[in-house]
């Protein structure tokens, strides 16, 4: 029997999964939770003060997870070393960081260790909104095509808002950084020795496309005279597809794992991303939504499509041979969360609690009782802005309908039903800019929790809904391109989708539309779009407009 | 020393104070809770069940109140009867039954009590919103010029409406009536023996006028044939205007109360419009605001002037020689009560308890630390409708600018601010059409619990707010209407403008705009209005269909 390792860097721990090449079968899981966590507030040793929307992560935690995770899900296996076969690993993005020539990140360097900007800047790092404006500003001033394939804006969590913000706010440590690299790929750097880049993280977040490459000189030179040359000097151009390997595991990453030197190492990739074949999802036509604090929407297609406002598509991002459309949805689970925190009440919990059950259960019990319409509250799901296809952080959350007999699960399925609406947006976006859409495959921690909510987008969107047989989907995706580096003669794959045949599973449960709600919802769905059409397209731009007293007001 | 006794019949409860006519100090109190409260589920004794909307109550417990609480104040105050020269009251409105020509309730003969149209149909009955339709559809196809004094709409709520629902669906007590009269007239019938009708109720519930009495024969007999009589059959041509006696006190009432045989008593008068002169208003231009679980909105004029959407305007409706116009906001210490009982977390009741503070003052506080316009929120008040400007119940509503970092005190403060923004509405409504406002007089509970509440108001309105002194302002107003109706020969007064002088107060404490909020909130009224009349004045009814929606939902 053959195994693969999948290792999937999250937000706030590693995760390694020792998985039957053959099957599929999750035979071992093992959780590290970085010991340095999301540094929002102070960095570690130094105490240096960070400022609000900075988070960043410590590149030491990376190596610890295969230090720690590796050899206890072998262990637990009882599995030789011999027998795995391939390592393949998944990051959030873009997460990335200054490193010199030989792969050390420059916080590890005493010099620096107190320099924020040395330290990795991971996903969530918010405070390279002005670089994001010059480099959407300089892009619309210089009619760069690129800037269609994000949906006309690129966003400040990328990779070249961080860059620049480096340059910009501390250019020392621009100019001591020989690389800058997602994390991703210098995990995979440590794996093997060598430095690779994947046509993923380089595709949606760095500006990167398989026929036309990184943006030209003059427009980096445009952003900062000191970036003319980033990519010669400080990346590559040589981007590899994912599904290839990177490498063979060097003899100091045998020693950390436990694994044997030479082991295949997969091209990174993306946790979003590297979910797609473990959902089962080759080809196009079925959306799969990585469903969790917000929903991340992937679809292959065989064409280039123009979708206005999707975050991204990428010739061989997801998959080889096919465009990778990226859409997002920024507040989902976060919403029910911030629900539970700060607008249920005492009451509710009391009750919750004397049947022994969470919050989320109780609310959703009650909010299931509900028929759709029979609340009669409209919600818009921007709690967290809007992410596609509106593509604006300024846009504020509505509530509409309430009356003095509103009941607080009446509010949380509003809530849950918004953000149903905001994915048949995305939908629609898609089908009507030529990507198809029939099925939805979702996977991640809500499809799991709450079965109201899947109803709910079964029935808003009038798609069926299967959902991924794993619940930890982006691991095991590793562990299939894992299988897919060792290829068919070591015992694994040669493709992506020889190996989904085998190791990707869905659920028994399909949850299909209710043709009664949909007739209702249909209803809502229109009073939904008139009201996301009149407050995010500029007829009334009254959220922006109280965002910026509100700024006012806490600065005056 | 002589003194009054006031009478106030609220929603749960009937209040007696006994009043010093010359200084207007308020010796003794005594509350009596009705033994039927409000009955909107089954009926006393017959446990007949109720339909919804349905708000009824027992006139025997209006009695009650003058067997109870009247002797009680005398007792508590050690005061002989014969001192006490006059006795006032005030009701909740309309709030109307129909008796026999002897002034008996319908719903106190064994052959009625099991019909619910019999008994009393307290203010807030809201089951005859289709006759409401059918007066207002009616009377603009007839060209009524009386409507205009409504702001163009009668309610649901009032007079005629109640009468034309008990003709629609017991035809029967209709017949059996000999009379129609609202329960501030009846109670004072009890009092003296003598059937009579205030010009306070009769301008603002019942569309009489001075100058043209009630709407004519052909209307009424177009709302029903059997209606076409109902002034002379069941009502009266003979309106009493406030300020004068009713009569004398019968041996019956004598009895029941302890007071003296002929003790004057007032002719009736409303909660709200009896507290303008208890509140020191007697001329123009300041603005008396009721407020409690709504707001009552009374102004004083010189002139006749229609102000589009305001409740209604009385010529000597609340004192003589003026007109007295009222507007309402339906939704203001209930939005806040309905946002504790469903929106406050677990953890904010614990720390209010920890604190021994009640939640609202818990609230309040952490509200009180925002500056205006810092939360980013802005919100329609129209939970339970709009009563002003728009007369619209079906309006539901509206929370704006929500985020992820929104807490609860913030929706809390913009609720207040969104009630103050209908309160400058309402205010600008009259200012702009020839009814001059330069101060608010505030009465009612809320001022007394909520100072964070007044200084928003003032801030947004821009108006000095002055506070009652009187925690029972109606209370002390029907008392002076009392000392009124006595006369100046008998210790009294001749004028409610005198007794006003002599027994009503102010606080030393005024809330006056601070200028630096006023810029803010001019700012945040004006995105109000904005959404006001985006929602409110037909430009986009999704309020209307989402509830139409919703009675589909819940019947389908």
């Amino acid at each position: 029997m053959k195994y693969s390792i999948g290792v999937d860097f999250g937000t706030e721990s590693g995760r390694a999964v020792l998985v039957e090449v053959e099957t599929g079968r999750e035979v071992a899981t093992a959780v590290f939770p970085y010991i340095n966590g999301v540094i929002d507030e102070v960095l570690p040793e130094s105490n240096v003060p960070l400022e609000p929307d900075w988070a960043l992560q410590d590149p030491e935690d990376y190596i610890r997870v295969f230090q720690n995770a590796i050899p206890r899900v072998l262990a637990q296996a009882e599995v030789q070393a011999s027998d795995v076969i391939g390592v393949g690993i998944d990051f959030t993005a873009c997460t990335m960081l200054p490193v010199k020539s030989d792969g050390t990140p420059l916080c590890m360097l005493p010099e620096w260790r107190a320099a924020p900007h040395a330290w990795v800047k991971l996903w969530k790092h918010h405070a390279a909104q002005p670089e994001a404006d010059k480099i959407n500003e300089t892009a619309r001033l210089m009619n760069q095509a690129w800037l269609e394939r994000y949906g006309g804006k690129i966003s400040s969590e990328w990779f070249f808002s961080k860059v620049l913000q480096i340059l910009n706010e501390a250019p020392e440590i621009y100019a001591a950084a020989d690389r800058m690299i997602e994390a991703a790929d210098w995990v995979v750097w440590q794996l093997t020795g060598i430095e690779t880049r994947n046509s993923c993280t380089a595709g949606y977040k760095a500006i990167w496309s398989k026929s036309e490459g990184f943006p030209p000189k003059d427009y980096f030179a445009a952003l900062h005279p000191q970036l003319a040359n980033v990519i010669d000097e400080k990346m590559t151009r040589d981007i590899r597809p994912i599904g290839q390997p990177a490498g063979g595991l060097s003899s100091q990453a045998a020693a950390w794992t436990g694994l044997k030197p030479g082991t295949a190492v997969a091209i990174a990739n993306v946790d979003a991303h590297v979910s797609v074949p473990a959902a089962t999802v080759t080809e196009p036509g079925r959306m799969v939504m990585i469903m969790g604090t917000s929903i991340c929407h992937m679809v292959l297609g065989t064409q280039e499509q123009l979708v206005p406002g999707i975050c991204g598509y990428v010739e061989d991002g997801i998959l080889p041979g096919y465009f990778g459309y990226e859409a997002g949805q920024s507040c989902v689970g976060d919403h029910f969360a911030w629900f539970v925190d700060n607008c249920v009440p005492g009451e509710y919990e009391r009750q919750a609690a004397q049947r022994g059950i969470d919050i989320h259960t109780y609310l959703e019990e009650k909010a299931a009782t509900l028929k759709p319409g029979e609340s009669g509250l409209l919600a818009l799901d921007w709690w967290n802005g809007n992410r596609s296809v509106l593509v604006d952080v300024d846009l504020t959350g509505l509530l509409l309908g309430a009356t003095l007999a509103t009941h607080p699960e009446e509010i949380y399925r509003a809530l849950i039903e918004a953000t149903a609406y905001g994915t048949r947006v995305i939908v629609e976006a898609f089908q009507q800019n030529g990507v198809p859409i029939h099925e939805l495959v979702a996977c991640g921690g809500l499809p799991e929790k709450n079965k109201l909510l899947m109803q709910i987008y079964a029935d808003v969107t009038g798609c069926p809904i299967k959902v991924s047989a794993s619940s930890q989907t982006p691991a095991l995706g590793s562990a299939m391109f894992g299988a897919v580096a060792a290829g068919k003669q070591a015992g694994g794959y040669d493709t992506i989708v020889d190996a989904a045949r085998k190791m990707a599973r869905l659920k028994d449960e399909i949850f299909l539309p209710i043709a009664e709600h949909q007739r209702v919802y249909d209803q809502l769905y229109a009073e939904y779009l008139r009201l996301h059409d009149y407050f995010g397209r500029g007829e009334n731009d009254v959220m922006k407009r109280l965002k910026s007293i509100k700024v006012s007001a806490r600065s005056g």
